[in-house]
C-alpha cells in the first residue's frame, strides 16, 4: 500500500478541478451545464484537450475501432496485463459537467500523480475513455465499452440512427476519419482489472457525509420503447367518442404502468423520459406517440417478472389505438469481483476514508467491461443526488478524494506480487 | 319551393365531379392531395380556370381589393341584396381536393343549374371565393372574408409574411395586377344572405348515413398552454418516491382535464395535441413538459365554465411538481341566423335529404360573414372524418346532394314575396 498511498498523495486537487472546468466549456450550456454528445465536433475537441495532457504525463495514445480512446503508461513489465480505468466523455443533452467526463479525468490525474511522484507501477496503467456511453444520441448506450467487452459486435449497431437520421456507422467513420493521426489498436485485450471512478448521481453519500461509496454492482436495466397508434384527425370536428388519440392511449399506458410497477419499498424505478407526438399540432388529434421506457431493479426475478408484463398491461387499456412494444436493451444485475471490492474498500481504509458500500442505481460502462474483467467502481457524492442536470456539482475536494482512492486501489492491483 | 326545385334538378353530379378533380390537378400532391396555397401562380391557375367556366355560364367576373374573385348573375330586380355563395380555392399544405374548393365549385354548380333550367331568380346571385382562408401561408386565416366583412381592415394584414419573407401586401398586389383585366368591385357591400357549402371535415354525417348537415353555428374555442415543472435527475439512481416527474405531472394533469371535460352528450372536445418533454432523454426524469389544450363548445357558458376550471383542476393533481396555465386563444360561439337556417333545413326536407343539425367544429369563412349578413352552412359527409390531409374524401354523389341543397336554399332567399 506504500506505493498507493504515495501515488495518491501526488494527486493534485486543482489540477483536476481546473481540467474539468475547462472541459466543461466545450458544450457548455446555460445554468453550468454541458451538452457534448458522443462522436461530434464537441466531443473531438474535447478528446483532443485530453490527449495534449496525456501526452504530456508521458502517456502514449490510441483509438480502437469503436473510437474508444486509449491512454497507456508502460509499466516495470511491459508484457503484464494492464491495470485499466476511465469513463466516458459525453454527455446528456442538458447533462453537468461530473457524469462520465470525472471518471476519465481521474484516470489522467492517476497518470499525471504517477509521472509526478516518479514512481512505476509493475503493470502497465492504461485509463480509456469508452464511446457513446449516455445512449441519448444514438442508443442504446455503453456501444464502446459492449463492443470492447465482446458483447455486441460493433456492426450491430451500424444502422442506429441519431435524431437527424445520421447513422452511427457513419458518425463513427467521421470520428475515426478526423483521429487518423493516432494509432489504432485492436478492440478488446487482455486486461487484470478495471476500476471506474464516477459521481454517485444519487442522494446517499452526501446524505450520510461520506467521502466515497464502494460500489458493488449494478442494478439491472429494462428499455423499452413504445408506439401507441391512432388517427390523426380535426380537433374541432372529431367527437371524442369517435377518436382513436394515440394521446389518450399513450396516457393510459402510462398510467396501467405506474400501477404495473408501483412498489412499496421504493426499490423498483421506472421512468418515462422521452414523449414524442405526431403531427404533434394543438389543434390535430394525435395519431402516433413514441414513449420509453427505463425499469430498473437490482433483483434479476423482479426485473423478469415485471418487464416481461408491460406489454400485457399496455394491451389492456389501449384500445381503441393500437400499441407496440419493442424491448431495446437490457442488462441483468451485476455484482462486481469481491476481491477487487474487498481490495479498494482496503484502499480507503488506508487513505482514512469514510466509505460505504453501496450498489450502483445509474448504469455504467463497468457494467459491460465486467462480463470480460474483474472490475469495480468507486462513487464520489453528488450534491443533492442530482444528475444529467445542469447543476449537477461535486466540490474540488470530494472529487480528489475519489481520484487518491482510485490512484491507491489501482497501484495496488498493478503488484505483481508472485 | 318550386323554382328551388327545378334548379336543384339541374345540377350535374358529374359536371362538378369532373371539374373538381380537374382543380385537383393544379397542385397535386402525392396520395390525391392538393398544395395549392393562397396568392401563388398555382392558385391564379385556379381562379383563371374557374373564371372560364363562370363566363361559361353567363356570370360577369370581377374581383375586390382583398382579391376575393366573384361571379355574378343578374336576377329579374337588378338592384335588389344578391343572395351570396362561396368558400376558398386555397388548400393546406398538405391538403386534400375537397375543403373550400367544394364550396366554390358548388356556387359555380348552381350558376350552370341556373343557365341550364333557364330560371331567372328575383335576386342577383353572386359566388365568392375568399382569399387566404387556410391561413397557412399567411396567418391568420379567413383574411379575405375578414376584410370583406369589416371584421378588420385590409391594411392590418399588411406586414404579414410568409415562410419566405414575403410580406402579404407584395403578394396581393401581384395577385392584382395578375388579373388587372378584371373589372375591380368595391370591398364590402349590401348581402341578402350568405350560404356557405363545405365538407363537414369531421365523421358525423357519415357515420349516421345522413346527407347534409343543416349548419347552426360555429363552436367556440379557447386553447391554452400548459407547463409542467419538475426536476430532472437520473432515471437510475433517484428513487420514486424523491422525484418531481414532471411527465407523470402531466399524466395526472391529462387524466384530470379528462374527467374536468367528460361529456356523456359528446358535444364537448377537449385535444392534447402537442406535448413536448425537456431533457426527453430515455434515462432523465422529466424536468419540464409543455402540452398544449384545445378545447371547443357551441355553448358559450359551457366553454367558459369548463375553460375557466383549467387551471384549478390541474392544481389540485399536480404536486410535488408545479404548474403554469396560460390561455393563447379564444373565440365565442357563433349562432347562425335562426330563420335561414331554417329555410336551409326546408329546402332539405323538399329535396328528401337526410339531414341533422349540428354546429361546425372548425372555422369557417362564413364565421366572419356571419358578422354582416345573415349567414348559415351546408355540410357534405367527409368520408371517415379526415381532413386538412391527402386523403380527404367525399363522393360524387354526397357533393351532389350538398349543391342541391344550397341551389334550392339560394332559390328560396332569392325570392321576394312582398
Amino acid at each position: 500500500m506504500d506505493q498507493g498511498l504515495r501515488l495518491a498523495a501526488a494527486v493534485s486537487e486543482t489540477r483536476q478541478w481546473d481540467r474539468l472546468m475547462r472541459l466543461a466549456r466545450i458544450g457548455a450550456i446555460a445554468g453550468d451545464g454541458v451538452n457534448r454528445q458522443a462522436l461530434t465536433a464537441l466531443d473531438r475537441e474535447a478528446r483532443r484537450l485530453m490527449i495534449a495532457w496525456a501526452e504530456e504525463a508521458g502517456a502514449s495514445v490510441s483509438v480502437d475501432d469503436a473510437a474508444n480512446l486509449w491512454f497507456r503508461v508502460e509499466g516495470r513489465l511491459a508484457d503484464a496485463a494492464p491495470v485499466l480505468t476511465g469513463s466516458h466523455m459525453d454527455s446528456q443533452p442538458a447533462g453537468g459537467r461530473f457524469d462520465g467526463m470525472y471518471g476519465v479525468m481521474a484516470g489522467l490525474e492517476v497518470l499525471c500523480a504517477l509521472k509526478d511522484s516518479g514512481e512505476t507501477l509493475d503493470r502497465p496503467l492504461e485509463v480509456v475513455a469508452w464511446t457513446n456511453e449516455e445512449g441519448s444520441r444514438f442508443a442504446p448506450g455503453c456501444m464502446g465499452s459492449m463492443a470492447w467487452a465482446g458483447v455486441k459486435p460493433l456492426a450491430a449497431f451500424a444502422e442506429t440512427r441519431d435524431a437527424e437520421g445520421v447513422r452511427f456507422a457513419d458518425a463513427l467513420a467521421e470520428q475515426l476519419a478526423a483521429e487518423a493521426d493516432l494509432p489504432r489498436r485492436p478492440l478488446g485485450g487482455t486486461v487484470h482489472a478495471y476500476i471506474e471512478a464516477h459521481i454517485e448521481q444519487g442522494p446517499k453519500l452526501e446524505a450520510e457525509g461520506l467521502d466515497i461509496g464502494v460500489v458493488t454492482g449494478i442494478q439491472g436495466s429494462r428499455w423499452f420503447t413504445v408506439t401507441v397508434m391512432g388517427d390523426s384527425t380535426h380537433a374541432g370536428t372529431t367527437p371524442v367518442s369517435l377518436r382513436r388519440d394515440a394521446m389518450q392511449g399513450a396516457v393510459r399506458a402510462i398510467m396501467a404502468l405506474n400501477t404495473l410497477t408501483a412498489d412499496p419499498t421504493d426499490v423498483l424505478r421506472f421512468t418515462v423520459g422521452s414523449l414524442v407526438v405526431e403531427p404533434g399540432s394543438s389543434n390535430s388529434v394525435a395519431g402516433m406517440v413514441r414513449f420509453t421506457i427505463d425499469l430498473r431493479h437490482p433483483d434479476a426475478a423482479v426485473l423478469a417478472e415485471k418487464g416481461d408484463a408491460i406489454a400485457e398491461s399496455i394491451a389492456r387499456v389501449i384500445a381503441p389505438c393500437d400499441a407496440k412494444v419493442e424491448e431495446r436493451f437490457s442488462a441483468t444485475p451485476l455484482r462486481f469481483d469481491p476481491e477487487l471490492v474487498a481490495s479498494v474498500q482496503g484502499a480507503a481504509d488506508a487513505l482514512g476514508l469514510r466509505w460505504a458500500l453501496m450498489p450502483s442505481g445509474a448504469f455504467h460502462d463497468a457494467q459491460l467491461v465486467a462480463s470480460a474483467v474483474p472490475s469495480a467502481m468507486i462513487f464520489v457524492p453528488s450534491h443533492k443526488g442530482i444528475s444529467h442536470n445542469p447543476a449537477e456539482f461535486t466540490s474540488a475536494t470530494q472529487l480528489a478524494a475519489g481520484t487518491r482512492s482510485l490512484a491507491a486501489s489501482l497501484a495496488q492491483q498493478a503488484k505483481i506480487t508472485k
